[in-house]
């Protein structure tokens, strides 16, 4: 989860990364499947390791889908949608920062899901701590987000 | 907007009270329509003003409906029904924090909505700030809201 | 509950008295909301008689909601908000027929709900009758869909 | 699409083989992921011919799930959520008939998608016909599903 067209060029660089690291686990990539920023960059990436992609489009169409999503989910639900990308997900990794992103960290607190932060944004470090010590942990590289997972479910 | 069993003393009775002043001016009162916290607060103190309240449930049926509400819309969508909570009003007041409030707040900004913070939690007020400095508002009791409400609603 | 654009100047006359009726009985009256159609004449009859209506938009907006919505529950959900119509309403009226009504009575059905079909559409009769025995009840006339209403409210 | 529950043993039987089928085609199924009639049996003929399956799940969890569901959707969204089954597929084929097919039918028309109906159910043949001459399709075997498949698909 991530910023669209107001993504930064660190966010897309480090979901293009995650995207790669994912796929070369055998996992699954969830993203909102549009054609900009951080879930366009991750669908990117996941294909380039041949990983298979998922795109939960908010649209009632694919005109704006990412080239990289493999099976587009078409819920016509705008925003809401976020939920759906959420309680889907194993694991919710937040890179970077922006209102629909906080909607989606907000919902995966409220799932009782594990959400990684993948960002230099103290203010949502500190803030979504706060709502959930448990729920939300931090990491600085892609490298360690995988990592973080790797932990997550190994402890199911 | 606020939490449900969770919910502080201090924000129920902020609710009430801003659910008493939101019908004494005339205005609708939109909650998520459970028989918990900020929302059966506010739900109530309108009803003591005589004003109307609308709860949009998340379950699919009534059972746990506050009293207070007139009128349930059942949405049978758990937490994706914080969407329709948020760009069915015409301002969203936050009372107190949590993992639903922060996701309603933070799709409010994503709908460009303006959102008025009432509690006493600094990295709420300085996290959503960050994300949105002009739709975000911060109030610090029931009256400042209403008078907030009325500054917004002049300015359209 | 019928068709939008499409409804037929029976259809629309019908809906009319049926808004006034609902309103004389003191009900609310709940529609798709939208500025065309059965919703339109409905909510305009039920205003003509001071009922209170409310409109459950398909649109993340109020652009082309009927002016004779008191309160507009905004969706952005495109046809998925036809289920919130359903298992909103204690008891649906299908007055008309289309694919936006159909899918709302086979909704019902799924959820118990009982449905008057208001048309002379033979067709859609013998269909719904034959999913649902119990669940859809024919009218002819909209004093007869209220006569019917009455006996559905009594029978709880 | 059909009936969970409530499926014939022809109608899961039908949907097994169309499973083979569009799994042989190199299709993707699109189901509502339940462990129950045609979606399970269809879920579970792609399976047998090394297809991918997705199951768009109503509930919040994957509690009921076909354990031959590659993709999970977690919508939480109830019967909503048929309105996503219709609007995310290539085609619809409706397996038998009931209220929740009934209504993805009807959505299906709404959002002008192709929809083959595989049933000797009579009465849903006349009425959906009479909703839309262009978009219902009628076939008796499996094998004529595919074919008809073949030529909506070469029509684009």
């Amino acid at each position: 989860m991530g910023a669209g067209a107001g993504a930064s060029e660190i966010d897309r660089q480090n979901a293009y990364q995650l995207g790669q690291m994912i796929a070369q686990q055998g996992w699954v990539l969830l993203t909102g499947g549009r054609n900009v920023g951080v879930m366009d960059a991750a669908s990117k990436g996941a294909k380039a390791a041949n990983g298979l992609t998922i795109g939960i489009l908010p649209t009632d169409n694919t005109t704006n889908i990412s080239d990289a999503v493999d099976i587009p989910i078409i819920t016509d639900m705008g925003n809401a949608r976020n939920n759906i990308n959420v309680i889907s997900s194993d694991v919710i990794i937040a890179c970077g920062m922006g209102a629909g992103t906080a909607s989606e960290i907000a919902l995966a607190i409220k799932a009782n899901k594990k959400v990684i932060l993948l960002n230099d944004n103290e203010e949502s470090q500190i803030f979504f701590s706060s709502l959930s010590k448990d729920n939300i942990l931090i990491a600085h590289q892609p490298e360690e987000v995988i990592k973080v997972i790797k932990e997550i479910l190994s402890d199911r």
